[in-house]
């Protein structure tokens, strides 16, 4: 395991005191129990935008943090949940009296977590949504989930609801567009190397020299199939048309377009992804109207990349548009 | 070979396609001479900004184009310098009457292809001038280098000379804060694993599985010695003193720290090292006023990182607070 840290056991911790340094003026980091929290908040009157789950997947959610995104992250070790009592304390710092939505990734351990976390917090009075993101339609149950997974609709979620919040929008509309992008948004990708958890020390599988896994999960859970590697213009129309086949998104649609990187694939690489996708969504009738296009939400240093497209409107375009200032998204201030 | 590519010739080319179709609000991208120069470019009465060089570092340098930062940039094959005409095309495009700067890494097939440029550049009465970047302390010379590599300084004396041209002043002021700049900067870095060039299609160098190049080159180059794994602390404690010690930066100094990945060292494992770098300046007494953290600069997908530290002072912090408006840089707008 090749790797630039210390103690396997003290990589999030240290991670965290990371951003804590590098972002005072975006975020505040909590410690025992963990949590990330934007440094003006909670701001009175607007509604919390919280999300969460294990670490690894950076800079998702901690990334996120700060105006017209997320209020709070919630960061688990690496691929694992956090627990309820970090997500309740997160949902109690950003609590500015109109409530906050839970974003959760739809991974059995997240949901029951975040779940345990809501109920507690309404236990002390505070409204509580909750929006389940389960865009992949890569397979139906997986290795850590019931139905499908959650993954880079995540990402545009976050910026819409967290749009909506900083709109004043209440509760209940901010977890009703929440559901919306996620109802009108679909993943799928593809991994040719495997990531090694820094505390299991060793790659989490393994795939021959000329093999890829279509369908991987974001923790490396297994996907549809292996296959022969292929060229980036077969790798996107495998990815694409089973997103696009899925909705289904049809001719007409409007959408964002979401090429991530799931690691160590770099930026020119993903560049080419999207190149290729362009043509695949205009041989369909579909046009791009907004991308977003590099390593948001990771698996440590996998290989490989997801395709994320997002059936868009008026409002949603304005939402995406909207003042974001993050560590990893930020425009309009 | 593991990339999503289709031919690796092809690469640049169609990477170049992918970023035209995702930022035509920011960037223009020529063909045949392969060139980015920015949207709403030449900008009359305003120094152009342009840096160039091999591909293979994305973002840098075709996601640092756009307000406040470069009016253009040209890209080579990969890990390999544009040609004269190339450049020589991006200056003429980016003339606004105030000259052109040319941003130079170290290198010495950029430098004399810049320099032939610049020259053509001139004979057709575009005032040109060069900074060349060499801020690499590891090696005094190198596999394509006489004298120090250009590395992490780039990104942000491209970020300075973009905003200084943004305010209108002139060449001479614009080149001299771009000298100062680097005269104040120091880099080093760090690799785990090589990366594969395309058309190569095998890795680089071979390190074995408990080993890391200390003083690695941004393609490859090889460092200063080999040593066995070592932790994040004392990693991070490798490249800083060796920068520290070389301007040198003294007790009282203000820095701009900026831990860059190359390519598949995750950023969790980078916020782990800027901690350890918060704590090694503070116990020398030097405060980092202003940090850049995650995979600006690139080499594909290797693993490893580079610590960059400038000395600041207000008006280089005033003009790196300055907006900028990029692919891979936004803030203020």
């Amino acid at each position: 395991m090749k790797k630039i840290i210390n103690r396997p056991e003290d990589l999030v911790h240290e991670a965290l005191q990371g951003m804590a340094s590098a972002y005072p003026e975006l975020l505040k980091v909590h410690f025992a129990p963990d949590f990330i929290s934007r440094a003006d908040g909670p701001v009175k009157g607007k509604v919390g935008v919280l999300s969460g789950g294990g670490s690894g997947h950076e800079p998702m959610h901690g990334g996120f943090v700060g105006r017209g995104m997320l209020d709070a992250a919630v960061p688990g070790p690496v691929f694992t949940s956090p627990t309820p009592d970090q997500i309740q304390a997160a949902t109690q710092a950003v609590d500015g009296g109109a409530g906050v939505l839970h974003i959760i990734k739809n991974y059995t351990g997240d949901r029951l977590n975040f779940e345990m976390a809501a109920d507690l917090a309404r236990a002390e009075g505070i409204e509580v949504e909750a929006v389940v993101i389960n865009d992949d339609v890569a397979v139906q149950d997986s290795l850590y989930t019931a139905g499908r997974r959650g993954t880079g609709v995540t990402v545009i979620a976050e910026k819409i609801a967290g749009a909506a919040a900083d709109q004043r929008r209440p509760l209940a509309a901010v977890a009703e567009l929440c559901r919306k992008v996620n109802a009108q948004g679909r993943s799928m990708g593809l991994a040719l190397t495997s990531c090694t958890v820094p505390q299991a020390g060793k790659p989490t599988f393994e795939l021959p020299e000329d093999e890829m896994e279509i369908g991987i999960g974001i923790h490396g859970e297994p996907g549809r199939s292996r296959a022969k590697l292929r060229s980036a213009a077969e790798i996107t129309a495998l990815l694409a048309n089973a997103v696009l086949d899925d909705l289904p998104f049809q001719r007409g649609d409007s959408v964002l377009a979401f090429v991530n990187g799931l690691g160590s694939t770099p930026m020119i690489e993903l560049y080419g992804v999207y190149n290729e996708l362009v043509k695949l969504c205009a041989g369909r009738g579909i046009t791009i109207v907004r991308n977003l296009i590099g390593p948001y939400m990771t698996s440590l240093e996998m290989a490989g990349c997801t395709i994320t497209l997002v059936k868009m409107d008026d409002e949603l375009i304005s939402l995406w548009d909207a003042p974001v200032k993050t560590a990893a998204l930020r425009w309009g201030v």
